[in-house]
């Protein structure tokens, strides 16, 4: 169990309720024992997608477990399931969307089923301040931004937890079963100060990567695209699915977007350096202005010396989420080196595309409303 | 929390989950800090019943927790809620009958409604060689037997965790989240290779407990009828209940049946020490047959000098379970002493008990059939 501790020898903590730091996204391959998304592998995503998503082609995406063996199974006709989730302890801000837009275009190009599981028992159970009542009200909220993001309605099932708790707690007892105390306090590093439904909670994740087979009754291949955080929970799942009958879930897991003060996570519970989806432009103008860049002291010693997009919040931004095409991207980095472009002007290309993006998401989002009931998981 | 710890310097163990050697049912007053049932109360509670039952009259259930002051309610006219519960690993012996029977008691008397909660995923967890189809199953056959002990259709509601999981999930997390592995270590005895699903099982045993507040959305009392060794679960319901707004649950503890060798607890796990409701007349006789008896080595010495009641299991039965009348008891106790009465008679007395009670148990229990979903729990 020596290389589930999480508790950090490094400059950073990386745990499913806490990113903290300047994360080594590399060293982490190792630690959690993941195999890094090469060459091979994205030429062969590529053959079957007909193309590469930017997360892929950037490395946004760049680690993985399993995936080989998946598509080995998916080109004998054996199609894998997608299930992908998140904890709902407050709006949704773009950096959520990450891992959903990636979700939605695997389920696009590999025409697979998704199951999105919102997991409003987990963020009351460990956020002290939330009643379950306003997690659920999350929950609700935040399948509205699911939505939102084009997901295939008759593929696509949204779980929550306590909603959907009649299917999901007795796959979660199977696995809690077979989940000791030494377990989880080795994996998320719990003690006795744990409240007992954290101690349970990961069995509830766990649920999800067996529900595809048994309402097929047969073993279904289940992937997971989601941040490294959440790898913790399916290291756990992936030692008991064998088992219990069932395939270990194959991993696809990103990086964590930045947030717009270059201090970590993008989180909602720094409202001001994080961009909600249903923020308005004046928000979006006023916490870009306030974002941390690359640039110099002056605007003169920044068209001399150049700045430096590789520290820059706002070329992160662009980088992970706002701009898919890479040339641009590239253009918009030498342009700021070269002290052609001042931070004013880079931030104005920057909002005009998130305000795009989100004056088209908002109205998706509205009519969200309307097919809530197509999306949400029926047993 | 040194008062809650469970593993004994005496030379019994009581748990929730086992229960070896002769139990010191007075220590555990001091123990577990419940009061005897004194001569006051169960002359209150005569007052309102307008008899004792003979389990009362014998100090069967012997101690409570705030039952004084739940009388005090009742007399203000706000009527408890009845609570309790089986853990359905096999089928149901006599034993499991005796806290039924005397809940069938106080409903009728007091008139009041009744929670009765199946635990199917307990046992599930619990028992490393079964399954949860087995615990459900078992559930369901067990469901049998509550609903011929006779209680009122309209006034129960029998719970089937898995069944009923969306009712007692979230109420379960509004406990769990106040309970801590600390305190299930120092109640339950439990330690790092306890299972995760096991470490959080007590608070679906605290749901229950906080429903009726929640369906009648006010502060309800409630009632729980158990054998002691369940109070630990309530200790811990208690200490969370009103930080959740609800009232702490009252108790009424009863010792346990004992098994027909004299070793301890009625057991389903020892089949031939204990009889089950769905045994035949045969299986009676050949297991009373069996039983161990305070008689002596031969018909003449028993003639001569009489047998020992006291340390006689078919005597306990009778005391326990099969013969209400106090006068007939004492007098059997008296012709044994004498010599008078010889173990075959004995035994032939219990017998007969035994076997018109299973016949008229097992005709309701068939009729049970067709009852069960009148008393299913039905949100």
């Amino acid at each position: 169990m020596t290389e589930r501790d999480d508790k950090p020898e490094e400059d950073y903590v990386l745990t499913p309720w806490e990113v903290k730091g300047s994360i080594d996204y590399e060293q982490l391959i190792k630690k959690f024992g993941t195999e890094k998304i090469d060459e091979e592998l994205l030429s062969r995503i590529e053959n079957i997608a007909g193309e590469l998503h930017f997360m892929l082609r950037r490395g946004i995406f760049y680690s993985h477990r399993d995936m080989k063996w998946i598509l080995d199974e998916y080109e004998k006709d054996n199609k894998f399931v997608l299930y992908t989730g998140r904890g709902p302890s407050g709006h949704t801000h773009v950096g959520h969307l990450m891992p959903w837009i990636f979700a939605r275009w695997i389920q696009e190009r590999f025409d697979v089923e998704l199951y999105f599981q919102l997991t409003d028992d987990e963020k009351y159970l460990f956020n002290f301040d939330m009643e379950l009542e306003d997690t659920h009200d999350f929950a609700l909220e935040n399948a509205l931004d699911i939505i939102a993001i084009g997901f295939d309605p008759d593929k696509t099932h949204i779980l929550i937890d306590t909603d959907d708790i009649d299917t999901l707690y007795p796959l979660a007892l199977k696995a809690a079963k077979r989940i000791n105390f030494s377990t989880v306090k080795a994996v998320f590093g719990f003690d006795n100060s744990t409240n007992v439904g954290g101690i349970f909670y990961t069995s509830i994740q766990s649920a999800p990567c067996f529900l595809p087979s048994e309402l097929e009754d047969r073993k279904v291949p289940v992937v997971i695209p989601c941040g490294i955080d959440q790898d913790a929970h399916f290291r756990v799942t992936r030692d008991i699915a064998e088992t219990l009958g069932y395939y270990k879930p194959a991993l696809l897991h990103n990086k964590l977007a930045p947030s717009l003060d270059g201090s970590g996570k993008m989180s909602a519970s720094i409202p001001n350096t994080t961009i909600f989806t249903t923020d308005t432009g004046d928000e979006v103008d006023r916490k870009i202005d306030e974002a941390i860049t690359g640039g110099r002291i002056s605007a003169k010693e920044q068209r001399e010396k150049g700045g430096n997009p590789d520290i820059c919040a706002v070329q992160n931004y662009r980088f992970y989420l706002f701009e898919e095409d890479d040339r641009r991207v590239a253009e918009i980095a030498d342009r700021c080196r070269s002290g052609d472009l001042l931070c004013g002007e880079c931030k104005g290309l920057l909002k005009d595309n998130i305000k795009s993006f989100l004056e088209r998401h908002q109205k998706r989002r509205e009519k969200a409303r309307e097919q809530l009931q197509d999306f949400l998981f029926e047993n």
